[in-house]
């Protein structure tokens, strides 16, 4: 079996060898191959290839959904950028900043087809179940999006609608990576449902810690700037959670500050971490992350293979949800 | 063997089923309805089955791939009409325009996810070939769509050029309904490709037609304000073929009334028709299409069925290139 280290550089090999059949016209390619060097962990194409390998797959047989998956993430971001009017991904301007937004929504579109070719070429004999799980997600990943884009203006929204918000945009690719990897190994029924299962609530875990560390992550080590969620107001299980519990003051304070952007950064950041800490937002929090990821590996314990192979995939989740980057 | 009109009802009888399993979020549904709704001549689905049917294929077994053709025709329109701020689609508002460009970009994007759904559901014995087709075809309209947001800005473009380039954004994805009609037909490689080549002529034909009745249709019949792509300065087959003819006053009027939009309109169409007419750019045009249309007649004569089965589809295909609406 393969540890995520040599996956992680399987995957990166692949995505070196991507060519376009010209480069022609050069204004669609250009941004395409920028975004696919942005980087990033490659967390989905290393789970497809760790799932193969769970299920005792060749993981060659599995590199073209890997970078088919790779990909139409990389193509979420990049719309996602637009809707966002985000000026920056990984440290450098995003595509709609550095060309325009019709480069974007292109470039975009021609990315989302891209996915398919990749995954029309991997020549899996269950090709159609492949296609199958890949479009569900790819419709729940936009139906993720869509709920995300409806909070940013609604004031009222609770917990469960969060949580499932999360699970369409960010778990389910998680998921789905994991089930195509086993679904091309040829992994029974029952497990390829349970390895589904751990990846999404891995994926809630995973994104409910990207909100933890927003505001109580180690800067140097998290990457980006902490409290940019405060800042630009964005709905947040750490915000929605401590919205529930504030009374009064705290209350008044967290809606003062959660109406408007006209505040000064620091200053706001700083009073509502001093109002999540006394409501305990941090611990709460981790305790739903810990919950999470609980449920998360008793769906890896059900999966009907010797535990010691689950190891290398049980740390790499766990290097993915207990992390502080 | 049917005929177009009930190949028609038939296109429009399974547009008419489509469901999404609970319209949430209905931000993200409605717009696809609209869309989906908007009408138009649903000529791509049914030439999918026209061509099915040709080789003697149950029609049944196309309607997926032909519904499929026919969403991701519209998700194209859809962003399109971003990107060139378009206001008005088939006479109503354009779903960026009636709601924003977020939920355009985002329906978009579902919409293209949807087309695969039912490509992949079409269950057929060849899916890996209508796959891989319908793929190519789709990253060739983007580049299509590219070079045509490319001219808008160019001085030159020459003829091959512009010819290329509605190859890729127009007749493509005609000529790829019929090659999916055939495959999923079972029709012999030969034919598949001489249909295909047949489909991407008349193609072709038909844009130069779209040109040419936008100076010179019945605006009744045509149903767009004659004149629009003169006032909007479109680079279009007849404008580059009367910038390589004129010369003198004929091309400075040309370049002074195509360097700007700040003319009165009905001025600037007579003006411009003036000169066309002056250059026998209408005739130029029609030889054109006639070249097109002539070439595609050669590649259906090839195909391997009787004559008189070719008569239902080659009376769909004059329609198309031989119109005035």
């Amino acid at each position: 079996m393969y540890n995520s280290e040599q996956l992680l550089l399987r995957v990166k090999s692949a995505l070196s060898e991507i060519k376009f059949d010209n480069n022609n016209p050069n204004e669609l390619y250009q941004p395409i191959t920028y975004t696919l060097n942005l980087g990033g962990k490659r967390i989905r194409p290393v789970m497809v290839l760790l799932a193969c390998d769970l299920f005792g797959g060749d993981i060659e047989t599995a590199i073209n959904p890997a970078i088919a998956i790779e990909i139409f993430h990389n193509f979420t971001l990049l719309h996602d950028d637009i809707m966002d009017n985000a000026p920056i991904r990984r440290g450098k301007e995003t595509v709609f900043k550095k060309w325009n937004t019709n480069v974007a929504i292109l470039s975009g579109d021609t990315m989302f087809a891209l996915a398919y070719k990749y995954l029309v070429k991997s020549k899996a004999q269950n090709i159609q179940s492949i296609l199958d799980i890949f479009t569900k997600a790819a419709i729940e990943v936009c139906e993720g999006q869509q709920y995300d884009m409806n909070y940013e203006t609604e004031y009222n929204v609770s917990i469960p609608e969060y949580i499932e918000m999360i699970r369409l945009k960010t778990a389910i690719l998680i998921a789905t990576s994991l089930r195509t990897g086993a679904v091309v190994a040829g992994a029974d029924k029952t497990d390829v449902e349970n390895i589904y299962l751990f990846g999404e609530n891995v994926g809630i875990a995973f994104q409910l810690m990207d909100d933890l560390l927003d505001v109580y992550g180690n800067q140097d080590v998290f990457g980006k700037k902490i409290g940019g969620d405060i800042v630009t107001n964005k709905k947040t299980y750490l915000l929605i959670k401590a919205m529930n519990e504030a009374k009064d003051n705290d209350l008044a304070e967290l809606k003062k500050y959660f109406s408007s952007t006209n505040f000064n950064d620091e200053e706001k950041i700083k009073s509502v971490t001093t109002i999540y800490d006394r409501l305990g937002i941090r611990e709460s929090t981790n305790s739903m992350i810990n919950d999470c990821y609980n449920k998360a590996l008793t769906y890896l314990s059900k999966i009907s293979v010797d535990a010691d192979k689950k190891t290398i995939i049980k740390k790499y989740a766990d290097q993915l949800v207990i992390r502080d980057f």
